[in-house]
Parts: C-alpha cells; structure tokens; sequence
C-alpha cells in the first residue's frame, strides 16, 4: 500500500467527546490529546505531529521524514514498534518495495481482529466489552492519544502496542491487519464507535485488498458510545428524535454533497449533529454550514457546542444558531469540538437543552 | 399528571440492539423480553402485558385492570412498589386525586436523578460509568426486562427497584421523579442511549412540568452504545459516513413527516438506521417506508436486518432493499427489528456490509 504523506490525510473523526485530535489545534493545551484523525499540515507525519504537537517524544519530533512506526516506542508499555510480523513494516514504511503486502506475505495461523470502539475516550466510557475485548488481545494498534488513555491493566496485559502520532489511519490500519495476518490477536482502537467515521469500514477494505478475508481473521466490531451521545448527554436531551450526523471535512466527501445534506437536514426537522466544524483550512466550509442552517430554521434555535469533552480545556456551551458564525474563530469551536443544532421544538430550560418528544400532545401533564 | 392507559401508548424505543420489547411479538419466543416502549394494544397496562405477554407474572396477568405499580412485584430483586415516596403511587394509579404531584408535595431534601443507558442490553454492553452510576443508585426505575438484565451486583446493592412491565415510559418516569423528589438518588435505565429516542427529554419535562428543576435534582445523563452502533456492528461496516436515524413509529410524529424525511434522507445519500419498523397497527408505515427507500435507491442497495439482538431469537441477515416489503410480514422484521439501510457506495462482501469512507479515492491500496 502506498499513503502519500504529503497529501491533506485529514478524515473525519469520532472522537470529540473524550479525547480529541491536535492538527487543528488553536491552544497549546488542544495538541497534546487527538482523535483517530488526520492532520491537515500537510506534511510527513513526522515532521507534522512535530509541529501540532510539541509533547511528540523526540523520536519523532527529530524526524522529519519519520514513518509512524518510529513513534510507537513512544508509549510507555509498548515494545518496538519493529513488529512481530515481517510484513508490518509496510503499512507505514517510506521503502517502496516493501509496500503492500499482501495475505500470501504471511504464513501463518490468521489470528483474530477486532475494531474497538472506546466511546468518549475515558476507561470510565469504555464498555465492559471493549474492555475485555482488549485485555484478550496480544496486539494493540491505535492513535497515541487513545493508547495513552487506555488503563495500565490493558496495557499491562498486551504483548505489543503499536501507536502512531499524527500519521495516517489507513497506515495504522494496515498495520493490525498484517499482524493479524502474522499470526497475532489484535484490537485496534478509536474513540466513539467503530462504525461513526471510523475505521470498521476502512478494515475492511484494507482487508479484502489484500487478498484476505474478514471470515479468515474473524473481524469483529466492538461498539462504542458515539460522540453524539456523549455529547448530547452533557447538555441535556438535545437528540431524542430523528437525529443527522454530517461531517464537515471535505476531504473524503465533496463539500456540494455536505451542503446537500445540510440542507434535507436542516428543512426537514432533524436534531443535526456536526462533526469536525472547523479547521484552519476549512473556515469556509463551517460558514457555509451557519449560513445553511440559518436558512432554515430559526437564529435562536439552541445549539449545543462541546469542546474538548472530557479534557481539562473542556467547554460546554448552549448558544443560540445565530450566534454560532461568530464563534468560528474562537477556541470554542475547532477540530475537537462537536455542535448538536436543535430542532424547531428545542428549547433551553435550567441550563439544558431539551428536544421534545411530543408526549405532551398525548399526555397531560 | 394522568395518562390514559386506554390509549395507544405506543412510542419509539432505543432498544433494538439487545433487549426489544413485547407488544408487536409476532412470535411466542419474543413475548418474553421487552424494551422500554409501549404496547399497540389498546387496553390496560394489565391486560395487555397478559395478552402479549404469556410469561409475564400471575400478578398482572391476572389483574386486568392492574396498574403498573403491581408488576414491580415481578422483580426477583426487587421491595414492593408501595414505594417509598408518598406521591409515588400518582405516577401509575388511577385514582385520580393522587395524580400530579408538584414539587411543593414533597418536604424532602431532594435525592439525584440520572437517566442511564444500558447499551445493547447485556451487562458487557454497559459502560463502566453506566455500572456505577447504578450502585450507587438508592433506587432503579426501570421496564422490567432491563430490570432483569441487570448484575446481581448491581440489583442486590439497590435498595429499592421499581419496574413495570409493559406500562408507559411517562409514568415511569414520573415514578422516577417522585422518588428522587423524596430525596431518593434514583436512576431511571433504559436500553440504547437516553438521547435515542428515549427517556432523557421526558425526564426533563415532567421535572419541569412538576414545577422542579433539573439542577435541584442534579439531574444528569449517562450516555450508551445506541441500537444503530450496536446493530451495526453486527453487520460490519453500513454506517461509516453520514447518517440518518428515523422511527417509523407515527405515534408522536406524524406520518406525513416522516415520509419527508426519508424521501430527504434517501435522496442524499444518507446511510439510515430504520427504529421501530413494522407493528400490527402500522403495517402501512413499513410498506410506505420501502416504496419511498426504493424511489431513491437500488433494489440492490444492502439492508442490515437485526432482529431481537443478543437474544435466543436473534437474526441477523443482509438482504437487498427490493426483498424488504415482503419481509415485513415475517418474523424477521417487527418492533424488536432495526433496519440499516446503505447507501449508494455500500456492498456487500464477505457476508459484511461495507460502506466505503471513500479511502479509495485518496489512497493507492
């Protein structure tokens, strides 16, 4: 497989309640956490998480031309990322000629991988399964952020961790999959859940493009509360009926495809959820969105904005549609932060957000 | 607050994934479990959790008049329900002058009130928060199959649970609120997500409507894996991108309106997780749902089909949308059923649906 680094690697990201990802970070305090994401400097990985992210160990930082496998020495419980399966060093390595390896690389007995979804990034978040699901793997490949989150007792019990900085889900992907391939139980994480612009789906690509099966390593999903829910669940009730998720990142869906969306959402009374708002390179895209949603439906129209949930510059807002415009170039609003738009029946009550459900046209009280 | 137990009471339920409720049971084997929705059947709380449910305990089954009150008796764990806040009773009884205590029926120092979501309904489901959050509970209110799906652990360290089986969510929840109003901590459960077409917005509105506020109560909300992630997981990879959850429940939103939004819906491309899709009483809205679903998309569009997850009647199958409208009248497709319809990218490999983040276009594997 060849990832060209020095493309714009940002994808959306499942992760804004519970850690979240540095390359759009506007505060020193943002680009020490991150989401299963990409950065949108478009740069090596190296050289890329280097410059978001200060607290990069070294190894990294002085590499400009690093590979992601050279960052993984970078948690405490994994061993060298000079992985256990010959072919791993192709998911991320710049050597051509090791690139895409394929299943008939590999020898031996397939072990099992599974996607686990961590939900909103803390152990608290995480369920039983997922848990358990991690503490049965050997392997376990993921982002740096969410390694780092995960409980001594799950790192303890892992033969290998393989994390990566800023470098590229599809490269870190690959990775857990030809160590499955080698023969290893491997887990590979994100925050939220697998299925919400996540990797589940990513896997199985990478997967079937290289000759395997699903069936032959067992894949299976593990799910995770979502950012939405966790999201939702600090402000109140904003979501309980029919409810949209759309990403603003245009990087894999074209930006007249989200307007499109926006707009069926927006006309149609859906609670709408936001992913990925705002980033350097994409203010416009985050206008445009005000400016859609600001067609539809009403400036008072509360607006849930999380930041940062779960982490010490965590902010919690309820704003109102009209005032959302403004804020694009705050720190409340980046690459970390999350917006659940109310609908036409929201409404704001002892500092929540409520949507109703309509029980009070069928109840009296 | 008074509720009329002669009307339909049906509402959306969050509880696909794992526990599902009991008033569409076509078959026997599913009268068992229940998810914290209402019956179609028009008849008292009693009567119709007899008729559509065999096992439910002689108590109700023989009181067709019984109020939901009466079945709290039907949990192994749990103490009467002559419960231990003086206005309790007024949540369920149909004497009248009991109905609708306020705030100012109560001189207790207020207790807590968390809503909590359990997941799919299995303990593995539930979130390490979730757990505590529910011993540290004084109380639990809850639907009585959720009630049973508890730990040991956590039922023996409650000192009182109190559940009803297929009596409403908005009594309930009142029930709920007295009791935290009484200076109980109390956590009210339910499966899936408390912003998922469930109980965190009615939680707030009868606080509200009683004249309390949520902040008195130290009202808050644990979030869960909802139906759509936990359903999907199942499937492998349908809901990747942008995507839309819909009931197909018109009790509290009306047809015309939900008709709308899946035509929306379809026509951008959504990915679209199907709540609550066939009931007797709504056989129309499945088959209208299919006829507009196939206006937009391709016969052969993938449709994850999950039926009664987790439970000893659980299917699981990937069909084509064109095979849907004859399902409907099948005991694969009913209120314990969750829809996830792909979108024009998902296929369907390895018995897996896969919805492509779009990868492809970016990356050379």
């Amino acid at each position: 497989m060849s990832t060209d680094n020095t493309t714009d690697a940002s994808t959306e990201t499942e992760s804004k309640c519970g850690a979240s990802e540095a390359g759009e970070a506007k505060s020193p305090s943002e680009s020490a956490s991150g989401a299963d994401t990409e950065t949108d400097t478009p740069s090596k990985c190296g050289a890329s998480s280097a410059s978001s992210s200060p607290e990069t160990t070294p190894d990294t930082s002085d590499d400009t031309t690093s590979t992601c496998g050279a960052a993984s020495s970078d948690s405490s419980s994994s061993s060298s990322s000079g992985s256990s399966c010959g072919a791993s060093s192709s998911s991320d390595s710049s050597d051509e000629e090791e690139v895409g390896s394929t299943v008939d690389d590999f020898d031996a007995e397939p072990g099992q991988l599974i996607a686990v979804g961590l939900g909103p990034g803390q152990p608290e978040g995480m369920t039983a399964r997922a848990r358990s699901a991690l503490m049965d793997a050997e392997h376990i490949v993921g982002y740096t952020t969410y390694v780092d989150l995960l409980p001594d007792e799950v790192t303890d019990a892992a033969e290998d961790i393989y994390n990566t900085p800023m470098c590229g889900e599809v490269s870190r992907t690959e990775e857990a999959i030809d160590r499955a391939l080698a023969g290893n139980d491997v887990a590979i994480i994100g925050s939220g859940d697998p299925n919400v612009y996540a990797l589940a789906g990513l896997a199985l690509e990478i997967i079937e493009s290289k000759g395997a099966t699903a069936t032959m390593l067992d894949f299976d999903v593990v799910p995770g509360v979502p950012a939405a829910q966790s999201c939702a669940a600090r402000v109140g009730a904003p979501l309980v009926n029919d409810t949209v998720s759309i990403s603003l990142s245009d990087h894999l869906t074209d930006m007249p495809t989200i307007e499109s969306r926006l707009h069926a959402a927006a006309k149609e009374g859906f609670t709408i959820t936001i992913y990925n708002p705002w980033s350097r390179k994409r203010r416009e895209n985050y206008e445009k969105c005000c400016e859609i949603l600001l067609e539809h439906r009403d400036p008072e129209t509360p607006v849930g904005v999380v930041h940062a949930a779960g982490r010490e510059d965590e902010q919690v807002e309820i704003v109102e549609l009209g005032d959302l415009p403004e804020l694009g170039e705050t720190d409340l609003v980046d690459m970390t932060t999350t917006l659940l738009v109310g609908n036409e029946d929201t409404y704001v009550w002892d500092d929540r957000m409520v949507t109703p459900r309509g029980y009070e046209t069928k109840y009296d009280y």
